[in-house]
């Protein structure tokens, strides 16, 4: 009874992840479907590449992680499957597996080229449905990755956005905002001195829980992921700093 | 294990859909349910028509689509079942199914007015919950629409919206607008010539995929439902041509 | 085959859901795992708690149903589970249960304190996947809440809105608007008299389904959660009311 997991940038008003599910359902009746999230901005392949970098550790071995943020499909570019310890990838080769490459340390790569494996009639505008579902299916239903596809050693990475280091700290970048406007950072390793943030000219400071300021005070905290972010006890750090996906944040030693 | 596909618009903010699913695993604990969506717009029976039509051939065999997009519950209604081939469907009486009886060559119909089958207590406003969750139910463990319901001749079907021929072509309809934007059309078979299409004054080329453009130029393909639609590369064209679902598109052979 | 409800203010835009059933399904492979809602409004407790009211006896005996709206999450509150006669209950200690501890006669409650059933690094922003999912996990696995949790004798309960009689009738509240824009109100026991509601000056009779009156009119009635409810037949009694949640609706005897 092999998890299959989904990420995709589909939203939910249309049905073509239940498409999806009815394809991997056809090939392997066991699977058990768990949705990630669709409403990754459509084609923000680097929201969605974290998005699954911070979910996929929490499921059980032999979890099957579909991910399909596609601003190129019916072009030329792969669909890949990645092979870790514990886990199995399929992503179109666009970047969308670059956390994930940087925290497995042994993987094996593969290009899915093999048509027998697809739906029988694959369009160019829905591999979710025409090649990535049969796929999850038949790896679901208990087939390899040697059979359905072909292995291959490099596969496209994203930039990532990092912090830089500065004479007094560090600049971090906002990756994304969450369902609570927290506005959640690319600083993920702890920090050697005790600092405060700021954001627009406002100092912020460094706290553990969103309750140790009042209610309608920022903070900043390391989140649920482990990545520095803002949040606004109470209210939303989005809305109150109207600040956006790319920013840059100071980080400032005390 | 049979499945069960939930299409409704109910909308994910309630717990209406999961109420219904409650009631399904009350009786059939093995039931596997499948959302196909549930943000169809309000009373809308054509797009929720269109949505089950394209999604529910990719699921296995004894799947049993439950379909609720129901502006006339509580009155005269009937709740209805078909019995195609491979697949049951369940729903009002009101033109939800209209695209899948065009689809399915033969079909056994029946009215669900047997109350041993419903909820002990049906109110006036949610059948969803109160009769087409426990039918699903029933059916799900085994029991067949001969028990559940009464043999019916006829039902309500919608007037769909056709591609009406002209001299020069074809006048097509928009259906609905996807999540990203693409305007999908009534027209959903082969044309014999080379076409273009002109929607609000613009003339747009046909292509095959959605980078056959450069990023921010409309394009128009056959998209994954097999149906004629307008799209923007990397962007909405909803957005751009402000088109509404009933507009005409001109089908201009060239 | 135990099934976990999951009820939430995380939204879905982000995979905080996805998460903690990744959790639950590595502790129980077998749990059967449905959405009640994800959309409550941020941090809103007594719109959780109503949700939750209405949808939980819908479900099969043995439902693990785990509600998270925790504006506390990090502080001193305490995590906590309440097994009635069918059903365990997972909650912040914060009144998320106070309808389900209305409606339920007999009742025993425990606090989860118990760190070995949680995750092994416990955050301060996210129980929902460090507390609540492993403990669901475990009870869904098979164990007993006398073996996770530890008995206690009161618990955190919300002033829940109430009606309130009048001479010429009574005065309601309106709990929340529906997807469709039902202003659902805290009445929700039957009337001796004939009775007719006022909204915004406006006198709206008491009817039984939504086309009892005329498309575009209003119309009250009981809802399928046995609340008065204001609609519109056709339309959104929120948009035309313009009424929010918590407004006194007169309720007058004719």
């Amino acid at each position: 009874m092999t998890v299959v997991t989904l990420l995709t940038d589909f939203g939910v008003k249309d049905p073509f992840v239940g498409m999806m599910k009815g394809v991997i359902l056809s090939l392997a009746p066991n699977a058990r479907l768990v949705d990630l999230t669709h409403e990754v901005p459509p084609q923000s392949i680097l929201t969605g590449a974290f998005h699954l970098k911070v979910s996929y550790p929490f499921f059980p071995a032999h979890t099957i992680h579909v991910a399909v943020v596609d601003p190129g499909v019916g072009t030329e570019r792969r669909a890949i499957a990645v092979q870790s310890g514990e886990f199995i990838f399929l992503a179109p080769d666009n970047g969308l597996l670059s956390y994930v490459l940087e925290r497995e340390p042994e993987v094996q790569c593969y290009t899915l080229d093999r048509s027998q494996f697809h739906l029988p009639r694959v369009g160019r505008t829905f591999h979710g449905r025409d090649v990535f579902a049969p796929i999850a299916g038949h790896l679901a239903a208990g087939r390899s990755l040697d059979q359905i596809g072909t292995p291959i050693d490099s596969m496209t990475a994203l930039d990532l956005p990092r912090p830089v280091p500065t004479e007094s700290g560090w600049i971090a970048h906002i990756l994304c905002a969450d369902h609570f406007g927290n506005l959640i950072t690319d600083l993920d390793f702890d920090l050697s001195h005790p600092v405060s943030l700021r954001c627009h000219g406002e100092v912020i400071p460094l706290g553990l829980a969103y309750q140790d300021v009042p209610v309608g005070h920022p903070i900043a905290l390391y989140g649920s992921a482990g990545h520095l972010e803002i949040a606004v006890n109470g209210g939303s750090a989005k809305d109150r700093f109207g600040a956006t996906v790319g920013e840059e944040i100071c980080v400032v030693r005390k």
